[in-house]
């Protein structure tokens, strides 16, 4: 179970009793670590994005299931269990949006409810192991939707992606980045695109953070400019994350995503959404079922402690955007490239995996 | 010739010897006052973007020549004019995009040869009239673009705007913001969606002050978040502005207004441009021949002094792009609305004053 990371540097890990976790928010001028001790530590990470990432959410929500369940006193299983439910609850509101931290949760539960003629005790020891399979599993997948995303990769690519999809997203190597990543080794990458993703940066931050460790050829632009790189045809293909799939197809991710989609298709550029099975939600029909998550307005009004607008005015601040389906190219998976019709390939890729899901 | 501003403020004043500017950087936290005394300090200011703005560059560049002609010592007319076009040449340097900084002093230089024989004194007087004469115009300019655009805008309008367009961008009422603010006069306007307009935010800092100034309901949002707007239906039609307008009717803005011209196309969403006639240049056939400057790089990674990047990256920053014609409904000009086909249309439209360029 090596959680060691090429990148020199670790973004979740479980020391022994608690989890440890790159501080996002310090990200790039600092690099710290935090301990987190408590379900409400973790659920206050999550929050405030010193965790973020749709599979790294999922990550850090099972092992903080498991801390607030190491100190359930409860030694009966139906109330144990409805403890359980609560902490799920509460792990759940941190960001409704994405889709792997309930679905985390919901293979915790499931995993339980198979298991409860067992004592309290190990339940608990069960809740930890399901934690960590779910860490290790991110690993491998992250691995292959790498190596899957090759063939889409030209070469001398010019890759444009959005938003931070990397190491510090998920356990290792990212989504969309492993594709970059993959691509960068096998020479095939003359520059990433790397657009800044206002409003909290996390291109700017992150993103180029990880590229600059990788020494992976970059440049960083506004969001303004993917248009423009576009019309001078200075990008071959978009690669984007996800932090949840409807069964149709229609995919939620960091609010710009549409913006990039409908660009790349006015320009006939390729647009990929690279995503682990945990980022399906097959029981969401399409993506106006999916809930968005608005957020605070300090985020655009104020950088770090500064204010950049005037005091007191309405800002609009969604956090994800929704792009549909028909504008997707393909999805790159752990399970490989899905093309449409996404209703029914989705549905047969991820079947296996559905009785994991409630 | 009233230079005084309803909106309680003075972008631009020429105070018997010497310019008046509000500095636009400090905006929206201090409003401070910045007196321009020669050429320098004009180019100085119009490069660092304390004025800005196409129109109001136009005119702090007419004055900015004025203030270096007073001092030339030259008594024969063919080495004050040298120097004049020396001087033009400089003050040209500070912003090569936006057109009507050339307009601005090639009307001058016509001007000056029109009167050659005069004295080199009287000379000096012609040229700070001509500018004064630059100065009135554009508010006149303006306050019709904004009645033209009137008839565009439906009751109940959501109108999404970029960049400022506003008084600090022009002498008076601004340009796409003075169909906004003739509008909201008409009790038109629901809500103006302004977007922040990175790098250097004069949404998020110019316009949100000026419209909170004028008390007309807006929300700020980031520049991302266009495309989610549109496809919720949350925007009737984009007005934007112009630094330069191509004879076939392509048209340079600040970087991000292509993004928005594809996403309007994209959703069946009316997208207007709102500029005087000094904005267009007939000796420039399409946009493909429109100089686009390239900016500093810590626009991009710092906000103020905080960074917001690792240090030494490689960094894209165009100021402007251009939109190709056939993505614009029309163009909201002081001699009335233009409609395709331009090629045709904005050649008859500024014929009139195409005796005042070179």
């Amino acid at each position: 179970m090596a959680k060691s990371n090429d990148n020199g540097f670790h973004s979740i890990t479980w020391e022994d009793d608690h989890l440890r976790v790159i501080d996002q928010t310090f990200l790039p001028s600092r690099e710290i670590y935090t301990n987190l001790n408590t379900t409400g530590q973790v659920w206050e990470a999550i929050k405030n994005m010193k965790v973020r990432g749709a599979p790294a959410i999922g990550i850090a929500a099972a092992y903080g299931l498991y801390l607030g369940a190491r100190d359930i006193r409860e030694s009966g299983f139906e109330s144990f269990y409805l403890e359980i439910e609560r902490l799920k609850e509460y792990l759940e509101s941190s960001r409704p949006t994405a889709v792997n931290l309930q679905w985390a949760l919901n293979r915790i539960m499931t995993t339980i409810q198979a298991h409860k003629e067992k004592e309290i005790s190990e339940l608990k020891d069960i809740i930890l192991q399901t934690a960590q399979t779910i860490h290790d599993e991110d690993e491998r997948l992250c691995k292959s939707i790498g190596e899957n995303g090759l063939e889409i990769v030209p070469d001398e690519a010019h890759i444009l992606t959005h938003c931070n999809t990397g190491a510090l997203a998920t356990s290792k190597f990212g989504t969309a980045f492993s594709v970059i990543w993959h691509a960068h080794r096998e020479n095939k990458v003359k520059t990433v695109w790397v657009d800044e993703t206002r409003p909290l940066l996390q291109g700017a931050r992150l993103t180029a953070w990880e590229l600059k460790k990788e020494e992976i050829p970059f440049k960083l632009i506004t969001d303004s400019t993917a248009g423009f790189l576009m019309q001078q045809g200075l990008v071959d293909l978009v690669i984007v994350g996800a932090d949840r799939i409807a069964a149709n197809g229609d995919t939620a991710n960091k609010i710009g995503t549409y913006n990039l989609a409908v660009l790349a298709n006015a320009h006939d550029i390729p647009f990929y959404v690279a995503a682990p099975y945990s980022t399906i939600d097959l029981s969401i029909e399409n993506g106006e079922a999916i809930p968005i998550e608005e957020r605070d307005t300090a985020e655009v009004t104020k950088i770090g402690s500064k204010e950049i607008a005037p005091a007191k005015i309405e800002v609009y601040n969604p956090a994800f955007d929704v792009t549909p389906q028909h504008l997707i190219t393909g999805f790159i998976t752990d399970n490989g490239l899905i093309r449409p019709d996404y209703k029914k390939n989705l549905g047969n890729f991820s079947s296996r995996e559905v009785s994991m899901k409630k």
